[in-house]
């Protein structure tokens, strides 16, 4: 089968290699890929600054949707046909995340990901597609959507009513706009560009703000919510952003810590103190999760953004595309 | 000031008599009501089934809404010209219900309700209307809406993609379609009367029963979802229906126990202990959540369901067609 | 091997027999028991009561303790020698119960259970015994001790300064006094008899009660709570008592439904409607909590309480002394 | 009334002053009080580095005990002679903060403090003094304790078994030590004196760590944890030690954020992301926290820890002993 490898850091050394054939144990399921999406991660993986000692060759991308086309003798979750996508972290299947887990994600050098032809995973690896949805749609769903859902519906406990701000308009931003919307919340969206600001409005979003043009958006926020900040910060920047969410987050509100982009550096921890906020580290979510947020897509028939797609020999360029920033939502790869 | 009195129990021992204007304190607000919604509880109290034992005279019906039209001199939430609601429980402003908080209800013998022209409140024993709202939609919320959300929201703690099971088609169960609706989430409504049941599906109802026609109701809902049950019941019955609720309710689920239309008797407590049920007894809610309910009213522009509205001479006949059965959402009095 | 089987129902029915030894999977672990507790749910099994469609023969009793004695070749948890108890509910790891979870638990004709010399589980049945408790007391815990934490602790969300109300002194009723403790709470127990109760003050009863002697032991929690009511009913009653613990608990309060000791039977439930009581059906619990409460047990050296043990073949004299209700705390088969 | 008063920042400016006597409200009560204890809080506004923009004079300390002298015409809850503490942030009874409620503090600049020889309080801003303690005892709780509380009940939801990393031996520290063990739970505390260590053995302390001997203290508590870390952390340290506590806590942990003692400075919230750590800022606490830790303080016969008493004319003295961070546990100002 063909497979993509990641042979060595730096992007661009993505090498498309012929692999063996999975080997199947009872207890497992070979998926024929059709779509995979990329997230911020598969591009800090390929440039070696994710996880610098991860053991190559690996196979990148951890977001995968196919189907099934052989079971193992004891399989009882699916047959020959069914739709399916894969769980970002195989061993987490409920319940909280541990070091054994946290160790079994797909695509960054603990398991082998999705670009390929075939693949091979537990059972309870793999979820099914919810039946409105493409195979292109359901590769959005196992890392960017589940962390939206854990960030707001888990750990945000998320009520209508409640006012959600979001950063940019990457896959979590948009699946957190999108979910936040489904639950009856006001959202505030920001965004470098007055474009993907409309895009915004039309999915739903309540208040847009453009912070190349308000510089001081945390003040915009607070403006914009009687002073007293938003409930929710689902907060995809990193040390860039963080103080200034914490400043447009209300006393006792919610700040859920996503994203690496901003890069690193420091924030002062008494902004924390003073607001009594909660800060949760968010690492994706469990299978449990994905299914409830399942359940939900189907029940309220949303439908994934996705910016582009490209072609399975198009990966370098569906990563540099990613790279340049100028997506809004999903980038995927059709298989 | 003119004023409704139950000066007797039994039905149509309302009547209408002159008080003399309240007194106000330095944290007390006058209101002038413009309209009053009625609920079950109110016909049981004039009947003298719901409290016997009540002092009489007392002014019935919890539920008003009206304008500001005097403040005390330590007053700093409103001021004159403002349009408010009452609250439920006066005495509960967060938290949880305590014996205190529970002998300070509206209405039914604990204070003075709302049946009169003016009323004495402690500021912050009233809140503010949405501002999408006319009096006669706010006077809907103060029981039914708040113990709906109540149910689903803050005991039910309800997601999208969630199943909710309500049971005919009175004030509360027409909210919990609304609010559960507004999160997302799944509603299956039971109803005697197909006609109600089509206003329901109007209202977003993903599925309706008609209980007279399908006896086995219980045994319907478990066919619509998989034979698994519903995440949530919310249940107005009492011991007519709990029983068939619990059937119809998941193993792990949450039964809200609201109402005692059923009137009384018993069932067997073992069906919530081989399910492992989590049975919430409901009694309306506190200020705050009520504030919440309102912000998500607001944010999602939701309208209360009135069925048919009466003059204030009208009183009697009101509560008549509530006893009749055949309302569909909230009966109001226009003051 | 040798092996109890109930062959028909009716107690006395219990027959010793030769079994095949266990095959052994990849992921399976065999185990030589060395002791098993009694739970009144046995004594109904045996007596066709618990479960009248369960497939015979079937080896009853959930609770086992014992050594492992060889693990298949995929086995990570266990080495040889390990002590292990066994889990009740075997597919119940972690997270909420389902239906697939519920039909995995042992000795009630769903899978066999530990009245034997070997038996073979999953790696995941089983959990480590705590260092300083004996196979007898190990054996203890598996449904009681369970039961009891998952009433407390998990749905109970007990602290410090809680006030507790247990019924009796089986084996449920014992540990709870004893998780109640550590957790710093009070305790008020309840017997028929005043020397239980005094080996129950021995344990840290805060207030005892004989409710032989106060028949309205209702009343008397009331009393020794201010007129407030208890947090926490640990109820093993059923319909015989849940009144009159809706009695004792407080407005808001937790009543934890665990036993079907005093049999059928209804009761009204506007007792929880009135209170805004939340009665939660507590089935065991999962291996998770099992895994945390060992942790809780190893950190205070809590020692299990058992009233008396039986020989492997005194194991009808064991029942019958359950029958009795003499007991006070867990009784014990050594095998 | 003689009143202890902040002139103008800078230690060493308390003035002792004669002040009218306070006028009484209906709803307000005068406390005339025994005893107070300092807080490192104290000593930042001393400096004016708390709340450089506070109006003065004021009034400092905002923990105090006393007994009423004289109650309002419509005051409830006391009677001359009762003995009570003062609530920290005066507005806030239950429920979550506001920014209203955060204004409310004594001490700081807000509201005036303790330091006097009578204070007149609303009815609602004191609470009743545990019977077992004196006055010097109760006057530690107001700040410390409920902090403690909050952080490690409230926020922390602790459970017997869970681990509890405490850093340094000032009075939250001491008092979260007091209340995990109260809760079962294991705890590790650290210090930089071995004889402190020893003291807080003799509290019940399962483990201690001296960091100016252990320099890489975080990774001898994961040495003491199989490696996994500690389920709690109390963070008293702030920059100073953040890091270090993110290193030392398990995957899916809880830090609460509390001190400012290590003053200011930055982290890299990766730490936050990588472990799905939940951090929660901790603010004192509301009066219904303190009523829920009174009745565990009153139902463990629970004494609270003074390292050092000074008597009214030694305050000086006492914040110069603060300063030097030589206690274990709380200082008191008899009065």
């Amino acid at each position: 089968m063909k497979v993509y490898e990641v042979r060595q850091f730096g992007i661009e050394n993505l090498v498309l290699v012929e692999r063996a054939e999975p080997q199947l144990k009872a207890n497992e399921v070979v998926v024929k890929f059709h779509a995979a999406s990329l997230n911020y991660r598969d591009l800090m993986f390929e440039k070696g600054v994710y996880n610098p000692k991860a053991r190559l060759p690996a196979v990148p991308f951890s977001d995968g949707s196919g189907e099934v086309v052989a079971v193992g003798a004891d399989v009882k979750k699916w047959n020959v046909g069914d739709r399916v996508c894969t769980i970002f972290t195989q061993g987490w299947l409920e319940g909280s995340l541990s070091i054994e887990k946290r160790r079994t994600t797909l695509g960054a050098g603990d398991l082998d990901g999705v670009l390929r032809e075939y693949g091979t995973f537990d059972e309870n690896g793999l979820i099914e597609v919810p039946g409105h949805l493409s195979f292109e749609e359901a590769a959005t769903l196992p890392c960017a959507a589940v962390t939206a859902w854990n960030a707001l519906v888990v750990s945000g406990n998320l009520k209508a009513g409640d006012t959600v701000l979001t950063l940019g308009t990457g896959g979590v931003s948009i699946f957190a706009l999108q979910f936040a919307k489904m639950h009856g919340a006001r959202v505030i969206v920001t965004s470098s560009s007055d474009q993907k600001l409309t895009k915004a409005k039309d999915l739903g979003a309540d208040e847009i703000i453009n912070y190349k043009k308000i510089l001081d958006w945390d003040n915009a926020v607070l403006r914009l919510t009687n002073r007293i900040g938003v409930d929710h910060v689902v907060e995809v920047g990193g040390a860039g952003t963080l103080s200034k969410s914490l400043n447009a987050v209300r006393i006792g509100g919610h700040v859920a810590v996503i994203g690496v982009l901003a890069g690193a550096g420091g924030f002062d921890p008494r902004g924390v103190l003073m607001k009594a906020v909660r800060m949760q580290g968010i690492l994706v979510g469990s299978r449990l999760m994905f299914e409830k947020m399942n359940n939900a897509i189907e029940c309220n028939r949303l439908k994934p953004v996705i910016d582009k797609m490209f072609a399975f020999n198009e990966v370098s360029e569906a990563l540099r595309y990613m790279e340049s920033g100028s997506h809004f939502g999903k980038i995927v790869v059709s298989l």
